[in-house]
């Protein structure tokens, strides 16, 4: 793969994809057929796909970092500046996947904040397994200006990305949901590139007062488990009786759903209803099972927040449901999975940036430091080290 | 080893640290050890010790990242609240490596940026082989305001962290340094904890435009040579005679240095002196060798630091030699290695805390996010997603 380039590729295409083309050449989709395809959708989904992108973009503004300096008055350390030097990766890649969970929204949750990072090469590539195109994939890679498109996927897609082709430039990280091929491809190109998070299962908990409508409180349940056979959803709940009448909705909606099969599926196999003691005890679950996405069902959800210290996303109130998150809210929905919020974050435009430290020592810094750095050196039996800061020392 | 917890711990160190002990509370190091061994030390190296820690923690300081919160005036969108609660992790665990390699500055390094971001408990391991300890390590725990100390190694260490033990605490992320079995065992746990990148060996890029003293660039790329024989000494520099220069001084003070051998090979193998056309030249040079440390060895630095795009530190002007960043400038000395500064940062704060996405929605916001949630949710095919979101609709 890494020898072989684009005929790796195209042969891989070939035989994933049942997609046959002459060259790698043919497997890049040109600007004109994003543009297409946004003009081409019905006016009511391209307006909600630019109001969406709209929203996001401007959370997302909101996230950059920024460079900083600060110069010493210490009279011992006199001009000597100290800060942190904010710039944007170079490339990013974009990896989409084709077929069934084929999602716009997943293009522009990746891309904006890439863009609003200042990237200045964003690759996306998507498999279009013999041919097949999602047009809201396209469109909502042009609402985003994607700069360059690749009909190819699976693992294939995630080395020609890590290592470059004659066609396809090598980026510095990829970015985007995949299948197991591919997230184990992106475990191994890890270090070479660096990648975001490889997402589990998705799951809600929402803690309740019983304050709410139980249909509401149902319908966010069926809304998590019907992802996939494996999604969560856990209720818990201060009051016995609500929690009855959520399973009496539960009951009466499902029928209803297109995805009955596998909401009653994930229910059954990760999904609960638990009562318990008081909002202090759901808070401390809540805390212990880090979900990714925390739905604050209460009357009063206000002082309830501060309490969660982890969590992807806290919806506060009964009308932040977690679709709007999902799609147009603005903050980002590519969260952490299973438990990994206790020590990582929301995909972000930080994601898309990175810092470099800035030490210019001036010369009266440097017979403060030199010494200081001269005991520990020696310390640690790095006597070149010692050395190279004993010579800045004047006499 | 996640079966059998403590007794396995205590088992791996007896045969792999030669120690042995009855059982795994023997293992832990009292807080009066630390601060026996901070009060032991010589006067100067403790004062050393505290101004570099100083010095670090006031850096740091500034790379405290805090929550926000923003609500819309929007009409459409009336008292909707978004926004980023930032959180420390609860429980760090700091790796540092026993023998050689035991450095007190790294303990530092790692310990200041945790507890600042206000980590809750920072538990540190340290083989001990023999039962020999290194002082100033602890010294550095005392000052660093570790929480506890156990005196284990290895890739047991690295387990007992990620799983916890009877005695051992399960942490959220472990952090430092390791040989070999230790990074391994960090790739293996991630996911279930956080980890730190994972080092390679240690690289200096010196670009000269011919205005320093030969000597101390000379001293400059032995202080990365004496590291092992892996570390990489670049010289890049637009004058042909200052080359020559630094060649004759590296020459002359090579024999003198207690880690000559070490510092040949590696120069030897890894090390060059690059003559380059001008300087705009050394800045898109260092931009694909991504540098761990850049130095910029120049009479005027100031104007090329932001052509720099990679590099985990920039050091500037003459007296800026890296030795002062390994212990006492004030910013991080875990830097991004081997081309990974193109996509990721040096140790900070920031990797100690995390965010969690506020979403609160008014009724009012609840009425047009709805609508484009539905849409976008049926284009998707996720038809729960879009009744939750229509169920906030006010018919």
């Amino acid at each position: 793969m890494r020898k072989d380039g684009d005929a790796a590729v195209v042969e891989f295409t070939r035989r994933f994809d049942h997609l046959d083309v002459a060259d790698m050449a043919a497997l890049e989709l040109p600007r004109a057929e994003l543009d297409a395809a946004l003009a081409g959708l019905p006016a009511e989904q391209r307006a909600a796909l630019e109001a969406a992108a709209a929203r996001v973009r401007s959370y997302h503004e909101r996230q950059r970092i920024e460079s900083w300096s600060y110069t010493e008055d210490d009279p011992a350390m006199q001009g000597t500046r100290l800060g942190q030097q904010v710039t944007p990766l170079d490339r990013v890649g974009l990896y989409v996947p084709g077929g069934r969970a084929s999602y716009p929204s997943s293009v522009l949750m990746n891309a904006i904040p890439a863009k609003v990072a200042g990237v200045g090469e964003l690759i996306m590539v998507v498999p279009t397994p013999r041919g097949e195109k999602n047009p809201l994939v396209l469109a909502a890679a042009a609402i985003t200006g994607v700069d360059r498109v690749f009909t190819i996927g699976g693992a294939q897609a995630v080395a020609a990305l890590a290592y470059g082709t004659a066609t396809i430039p090598q980026v510095d990280k990829i970015v985007g949901p995949g299948n197991a091929y591919v997230a184990s491809a992106k475990r191994r190109v890890f270090g070479t590139v660096g990648i975001d998070m490889v997402a589990g299962p998705s799951e809600v908990l929402i803690i309740s007062d019983g304050s709410g409508n139980p249909d509401w409180v149902a319908m966010d349940l069926f809304a998590q488990a019907e992802h996939d056979d494996l999604a969560q959803s856990i209720l818990l709940c201060t009051d016995e009786a609500f929690i009855g009448r959520v399973e009496a909705s539960i009951a009466k909606l499902l029928p209803e759903m297109p995805r009955r099969d596998t909401i009653a599926t994930s229910l059954k196999n990760r999904g609960a209803l638990v009562r318990v003691r008081d909002l202090a005890e759901a808070c401390e679950i809540a805390n212990r099972i880090a979900p990714e996405h925390l739905e604050l069902s209460l009357a009063e959800p206000g002082p309830w927040v501060e309490k969660i210290r982890h969590a992807g996303a806290i919806f506060i109130g009964h009308h932040s449901v977690e679709a709007l998150g999902d799609y147009c809210a603005g903050p980002n929905h590519v969260l952490p999975t299973m438990r990994s919020a206790r020590f990582s974050s929301p995909l972000g435009v930080y994601d898309f940036q990175k810092r470099t430290s800035l030490i210019e020592v001036s010369e009266v810094g440097a017979q403060t430091l030199g010494k200081v750095a001269s005991i520990l050196a020696h310390g640690e039996g790095l006597q070149a080290h010692a050395r190279s800061a004993e010579m800045r020392l004047k006499g």
